[in-house]
């Protein structure tokens, strides 16, 4: 489901946001660009990256208690690592106010709504968690900007028990950052990003993997050129990030897994047996879909 | 093996270059650049192409007629897909003068090699095959530029017939297109290729024909982002060129597909065991290792 047309700006007192890095400080930059809050507090572990942040100009305070920078907090973002999630939830439930909104900046979907329905209890119904397809290889505070999210895809995930004011009214924050917003139940989120996002890191991980991991590994790097920059790119993305996603999303990239297996041996015995117009229909029908892709066909 | 150094300039009198494509034209442009040569004779069988090649300035004169173009050249680059390499050496064979030189742009070599040797018999000693590791989606003479091998690593693969003046004489020429040039045997180029270039394509094709055969292929293409457009860009590469490659190279690329299913299949227990420490040693490794070549310790 989509949700288009012009962003109408979501105004805010107090936010807090919980991890400020790369996702954290741009979304605290771009509600700032926006003029949509009074105030940011920022929480984290690091005084080094909190005073990045406050110098950047996207929090105004700086705290390291989640309990004291959401007191009074119209809304939350919690955008540390999905580990450290159940901790945060469990911070949150005592202090939020009755209007207090919660969202996140998830990877995975089902094992934050379980964390949160464990530790938020009745408060479950101010929870309604987003993931925002942005990011870069950087990380920190000091690489946020106010444009991340613009033109960009946040998927909201709306549960049961949210009011439909308060998902719009989050959706509502997303869109003030400029990103397109649409909505997906949480195991549908997880079995898509296992296919598109998942399972091309779990492969180029494996890839690079498997050539350093050979006596001529350095012969075979020299050789390396263009197109293994890019297939590559994703397996220098944070490991024990996507340790987590996978563990996280552990059943629906297993059957990704399975399915690409199957895939790929089908391409095997074309190779094996010669079959040079099989390959080329593989190839063609790839090419196809991709640039079909680029075109934009599939936007919505 | 490499060659390192200053580039020494190679001179030639006429060049003809069979194929004046992507890589032909740039391979003339450079040579031109570098005042290296007195004429260039360009080889295609579309008008509209060389005519292309003509307006750029890549060369002095076209035809259709590979012999023609070769008779009194000094050295002849055969530029167009490996498909067609039988037909030009023969036709190169009968005019090839005794100082000849030729050398080719084939991405596989042992088969372009086996080509050369039925085709051009005795005079198989005047070609000296190489491989410029450099491409880009474009393609045809209208995409070329003196630039295109630039820093670029080129493989020269010697023959046992090949004089080592002859050579030098090829590798000098493509120095003075700026590549770095390097030397292998032809099953070790191959097998090289394989691995680091071969294989990454045969993945990214089998992910998008993957995505793009299922019910909800709109849906997963529409949530893909950057790490799937960067992960799949070699599965824009042109299918028929991939298709000749594959079955080209198809012994050592059944072996790396292989190799690689057994890396998968590593990984995906890991997953299956929910072997968390695992995962993370797999993607660290595999993160450490691309960042030592993204910061130059394979180079040579």
């Amino acid at each position: 489901m989509s949700r288009s047309g012009e962003a109408p700006k979501e105004r805010f007192g107090r936010v807090a946001v919980v991890g400020v890095g790369l996702i954290g400080g741009s979304f605290a930059l771009a509600l700032k660009a926006a003029k949509a809050c009074e105030e940011i507090v920022g929480v984290g572990r690091g005084r080094a990256n909190l005073e990045a942040a406050l110098a950047l100009g996207a929090i105004d305070r700086a705290t390291g208690d989640v309990a004291q920078a959401a007191q009074g907090a119209d809304l939350v973002l919690v955008a540390t690592p999905v580990a450290q999630f159940a901790a945060v939830f469990e911070a949150l439930e005592p202090v939020l106010a009755p209007r207090a909104l919660v969202t996140d900046a998830g990877s995975t979907k089902r094992d934050v709504v379980a964390a949160a329905r464990a530790r938020l209890g009745a408060k479950i119904s101010h929870f309604v968690p987003a993931h925002p397809i942005a990011g870069a290889e950087q990380s920190g505070a000091a690489a946020a900007k106010a444009e991340l999210f613009r033109g960009k895809r946040v998927v909201v995930v709306p549960l049961p028990e949210n009011p439909a004011q308060s998902v719009e009214r989050v959706a509502g924050a997303w869109r003030t950052c400029g990103a397109r917003v649409s909505e997906m139940g949480p195991d549908e989120h997880d079995a898509v990003f296992a296919a598109v996002s998942h399972l091309p890191h779990l492969l180029a991980f494996a890839l690079v993997r498997d050539i350093a991991g050979r006596p001529n590994s350095a012969q075979l790097f020299g050789y390396a050129a263009g197109g293994f920059r890019d297939f590559t790119r994703i397996a220098s993305s944070h490991p024990e990030m996507w340790r987590d996603i996978c563990i996280a999303n552990r059943d629906a990239l297993l059957a990704e897994v399975t399915r690409y297996g199957t895939q790929l041996e089908a391409v095997r015995a074309l190779l094996e047996a010669g079959d040079a117009a099989g390959l080329e229909r593989v190839f063609s029908e790839a090419r196809a879909a991709r640039n079909r892709w680029l075109d934009g066909e599939f936007d919505f």
